[in-house]
């Protein structure tokens, strides 16, 4: 069947993914002749720097996802539709979606990247991601479920594995949970489990390097530890997990935790599509694209954001998988698929570094911008700014920032609500509720 | 197995239910010589008059719920457990949960109401309800999947069926969400679906008596009907509806309307427990109490807001069900709890009518307080004020308040995200997806 859209003689560009890239390249087109069709699973833009304050009741998740027909409203060349890709057939130049077949003339994958487990099914099945709203939602009801099992519980060993967390992967995301987590057991838990032991409760980061953030600066990486510390996480450094059965984790060293609560941040991966040509894809799963972000043997399919792999004697294992890097690959694509029609050339992307942070608490942030180098209070009001900004939707913007100045001054995180309570078994969701 | 609760030689209050009843029993028995255990499915208070605006897209459900333990935390005497309570055992004074057994000195029934389906299996599966938080989220879901729906059909009946909305029951709830149904139609989904003729999309409200509101004086009846006439709802008063297959909604006339959007807002009933006397069951599935809210029967078991009738002169079928007359009970009864224990005499309630109201839309709600009615842009600032002060919490009261000028000031229901799609077979939830 194919998909019914809007007639239009116009040059069709196919976005696959209403994400930071795809959103700057459909914007970039708009009021010229071409007719733009985003694909996306969900009817929303997920603003994923934040989703960690969700998953610790700091944010509604509504306040970081934005509805894509809203962002826009007002681009009569636009067209979206609520759909899974599936295939390609790049001979055709058509794609197949859980709604039908349309044909394109430029597709763009900008499909950006999933939970990468390392082909560890033990770890798919048994730990928590933390890579879209649902799941965002997910790990929150889970966070507060064993809080409340561990109020019921007889034995010591029990009750410590519902308090123990162990956050598997250093990198933004991991140190960031780790601080809202270790701000939730300072401030916010023990008030609302007087009978609970909150000493009890741990958390433990597990990073594989010898390394924290480790595609931040050497100062970066020791004072996000420095934090951690000061706030009570355990740093297990140049550590590996071996495996996990639900109740124990165990490193490479031997050492096991009892924990119910693993959270999994140690990687992504590209979210690749059927029907291109496996050869193109590289490490992490990412399409090897040209300066043009084609991918590679293909004149008409294009790789914006973290799906893409542009290698560059700067960057030789690609662009930083960050909004910046795929905002920036969006924009200019637009203005290359423009040459294109117009029988123009096309010119190389040139990547604009603005500099990389990440927040570990209240006062607590790392900024690098070129060679300077940041931490503290003032990089905490940095980092607060650029993601306030940086959010899409003027209501947005207001509820996060009332939500944080009342975080601040309340020392609160008060959306601890179990809304869809996750089935736990062991302490792991494998089926969920929805009621 | 017994619940484990903090060791207390305190005559036991266990208060069921954390709704507004519940709540206002509990936080007046602060600093009393008493243990309040409190028992709730869920770990959240839910503001139930505004969740017709979560399931419209106008508010986040995070801010019209709000943690039972926050509202607690200062409060020693105080221990809640999320739980379900099965059953009653009056004799042995000890209730059953899904965490176990205890007993009670003093039990207080506060469970509220649900959906009353009047023992109509049809309806009960094929319709939408919207009592609880996951309940407004999944129709908001569905509002949305309805519409991406109809973008892709052919059918122009299928696509009228997907577009047509029926709500049955014209009390407040019916009249709130028809008002903003109107709305989403007239001011927002025209911008978000270009494609789509909007004009078919129909708003029907059926209402069995011949008057909506009918818990209202007739001057709001009448101003209510009016104003959804004026914005473009169908009122169909008097009528009954006699099935609905999943999509050909019959009422007694003989008229059908084709639709996979059918609301369900026609009552509700008392949330009863097993093991008390049937016979103390009165009309609506309520506990017939004396004036003292001791359940007809039972000298220690209580009932306060929706799920007690307290038959008065005044008021032959009970006290309204609404959240003034449930709160007023609970804090009555802290009184004559403690009055109980002290070897005193009860006092008897009586109720302080504060007025009723109900909103249409922007500038257009309907309020009465004894003889004063009135209606229109005044009535509706009245209807914001009352509903933001009676809102739990001073960070939900600045969301909403927040979410409620911008939506008045851009027109716009911003919240329009499908986190959680509803299954649809033949458009109606069977199934529920999660992720």
């Amino acid at each position: 069947m194919t998909i019914e859209l809007p007639e239009n003689s116009f040059p069709k560009v196919v976005i696959i993914g209403g994400g930071f890239g795809g959103i700057s390249l459909a914007k970039k087109l708009r009021n010229k002749e071409v007719q733009v069709i985003m694909f996306d699973r969900h009817n929303y833009h997920t603003f994923q720097p934040l989703l960690y304050q969700v998953a610790t009741g700091g944010l509604e998740p509504d306040s970081i996802a934005y509805p894509l027909r809203k962002i826009f409203k007002n681009q009569r060349n636009f067209t979206f539709r609520v759909a899974e890709v599936l295939s390609v057939d790049p001979q055709k130049k058509l794609i197949q979606t859980s709604i039908g077949y349309t044909n394109y003339d430029f597709l763009v994958l900008a499909t950006g990247s999933e939970t990468n487990f390392f082909g560890n099914k033990e770890m798919e099945q048994m730990t928590m991601p933390m890579k879209t709203v649902p799941e965002a939602l997910d790990l929150r009801s889970l966070i507060l479920q064993h809080f409340e099992a561990a109020l019921l519980e007889d034995s010591i060993n029990e009750q410590e594995a519902h308090m123990n967390f162990v956050v598997v992967g250093g990198g933004p995301t991991g140190v960031e949970i780790c601080g809202a987590l270790a701000e939730l057991k300072n401030h916010v838990l023990p008030k609302d489990y007087p009978d609970l032991d909150l000493r009890k409760m741990q958390i433990n980061l597990v990073e594989g390097t010898p390394q924290l953030l480790s595609s931040m600066s050497d100062n970066a990486s020791t004072k996000a530890g420095k934090f951690l510390k000061d706030m009570g996480v355990n740093l297990w450094l140049d550590a590996r997990v071996l495996n996990y059965d639900g109740k124990t984790v165990t490193l490479h060293t031997g050492r096991k935790f009892e924990s119910y609560n693993v959270i999994w941040t140690a990687g992504v991966k590209g979210k690749t599509l059927e029907g291109l040509d496996p050869a193109a894809l590289v490490r992490g799963n990412r399409y090897k694209v040209t300066q043009f972000n084609q991918v590679e043997g293909y004149q008409d399919v294009f790789a914006i954001g973290d799906v893409a792999a542009m290698v560059t004697e700067e960057f030789p294992n690609g662009h930083p998988g960050v909004a910046p890097a795929a905002m920036q690959q969006g924009s200019h694509l637009a203005k290359n698929i423009i040459r294109l029609i117009n029988g123009g050339e096309m010119e190389p992307f040139s990547y604009f570094d603005k500099g990389s942070m990440a927040t570990i608490g209240r006062n607590k942030a790392v900024v690098d911008i070129g060679y300077v180098r940041f931490a503290g209070l003032f990089a905490w009001f940095v980092w607060m700014f650029v993601h306030l900004m940086t959010l899409v939707g003027f209501r947005n913007k207001m509820v996060v920032f009332v939500n944080w100045i009342w975080n601040y001054f309340s020392f609160d995180r008060g959306i601890r609500l179990i809304i869809r309570p996750v089935n736990r078994k062991r302490g792991i969701t494998e089926e969920r509720d929805t009621l």
